[in-house]
């Protein structure tokens, strides 16, 4: 295991900072977010240290969405959601604010009141396919 | 494969319905989202047809986040954005729109108009206890 002396999630791994743990494996640890969007609000973390999605291995990354997902059911079952919203922030620019990768698992309700971060307006196509070649390499 | 001939994402699949595909494996297909949140926010999904979260394999789950992050590479050499979100919504009241598993990989950069879909606020301790002892199924 590798763990940053400086993270405070590697901290919670290490059973050195408290923490609301609801799920956790060889692996992976998921704990309630202390400032929760809705009533179960959850991050799942792997035990290894790797600042963001850019820095993961493959494992590590399969690993933290299995256990997502497996927290995702056992709130089903006990918490009784609607929906649910699964989310990683890569970079302070996209809202990352503790650089230890983490999954946002974000029980969803119907009377909740989170608003979707864009608002969905149809792109011109012409425009689409300019960067979708950019993004191919092609231009 | 299995498909779902009412799916418009199994119809990109099959090629019966253009999309600005950015990448693809055996497994799954990228393409641009045409309602962009950001420049170059695509959505990665698998081949085979599952409604959502709750409904893929592992193995489905692993490759397609494995894929997302590809993408992400990617486009962090071609798009150079200044940081990523990976976002799943599952089921309506999370804002999903096509009953096909997808992750939206959207590319974030500095100015851009986007928000935090909820204000962190700090939640009384108790409450969180209450709330992770009901997800542990203690309560």
């Amino acid at each position: 295991m590798s763990a940053d002396p400086d993270c405070i999630f590697c901290k919670i791994v290490a059973g050195e900072l408290p923490a609301e743990v609801v799920d956790s494996d060889e692996h992976t640890v998921a704990f309630l977010d202390i400032n929760p969007a809705t009533r179960g609000h959850a991050l799942v973390i792997p035990r290894d240290h790797a600042s963001d999605l850019l820095e993961m291995t493959d494992e590590g990354l399969e690993r933290t969405m299995v256990a997502a997902r497996r927290l995702a059911r056992k709130m089903e079952e006990t918490l009784k959601p609607d929906g649910f919203n699964i989310l990683n922030a890569c970079r302070p620019a996209a809202w990352q604010t503790v650089l230890h990768y983490h999954l946002h698992v974000v029980p969803r309700y119907e009377s909740d009141p989170l608003q979707l971060p864009w608002a969905p307006v149809q792109e011109d196509p012409a425009r689409l396919a300019q960067v979708a070649a950019e993004i191919r390499g092609e231009s």
